[in-house]
């Protein structure tokens, strides 16, 4: 068998809870993540390196739908900001998981519309398999 | 982690070669079986249990295009066993290949449409992963 060549790069695209709070990963991609260590990676924890991918959409709190005409470009900076701190402390989360059960790991965040960053990183980053969420319909495709 | 547990069941739908000849697994079903492997089984043979379906189509080598006025129930009988026997070779040589390599595994041949017998197969075994063969568009897909 192949343990002795490259490890299975799993690419892995994460979302924040819809509920209010603190940043918490979704249930569908928590969800997900617990399928692929107990489905996939099981006790091979050396032979697989994930890949975690989080995706910024802009309009996420549909603030284009508000009424901007009194917004300063500090309050766009401020809210970027606050965007991006939520977006580390969700993968935070995920690195923190692999951390503890000694998998190796990368994460980063990208901007955009998720559908398509995600179609644009897995061409970029080629991983062998990539991992989303899904609500109820099967979190598996590549 | 979770090797304590029952091991992860994966589905893999296989079909012949479109070569004429002894029935050899198709190159992208092969393909598919190889990447399995190589990425998701890895070392881990006890961890995983693999589910072999054939599904055979009845109008595989268009027999319904042909003028079958003097086809007695005989020849149907016969072709049938012909097709039959195909399928058992073809499954046998991924049964053999796991028993080599120490992967536990079950085959089984259906009749029908592909995408049917697949989906309804899915539905009533219930594997963690489906893995089908494809031509250049990625194999993998649950």
């Amino acid at each position: 068998m192949a343990d002795s060549s490259a490890p299975t790069r799993v690419m892995m695209a994460v979302n924040e809870s819809s509920l209010k709070g603190y940043p918490h990963p979704s249930i569908s991609c928590r969800s997900a993540f617990d399928w692929m260590l107990s489905k996939l990676v099981r006790s091979n924890t050396d032979g697989f390196h994930l890949l975690f991918l989080h995706v910024q959409v802009p309009d996420e709190d549909g603030f284009d739908d508000m009424d901007s005409i009194y917004a300063s470009p500090t309050d766009f900076q401020s809210m970027k900001q606050r965007d991006k701190i939520r977006g580390i402390h969700l993968l935070e989360y995920f690195v923190n998981e692999c951390h503890r059960l000694g998998i190796k790991c990368e994460a980063w965040t990208k901007h955009g519309d998720p559908k398509e960053v995600i179609c644009h990183e897995v061409k970029r980053v080629q991983p062998d398999l990539l991992v989303v969420g899904s609500r109820g319909l099967g979190p598996f495709q590549r």
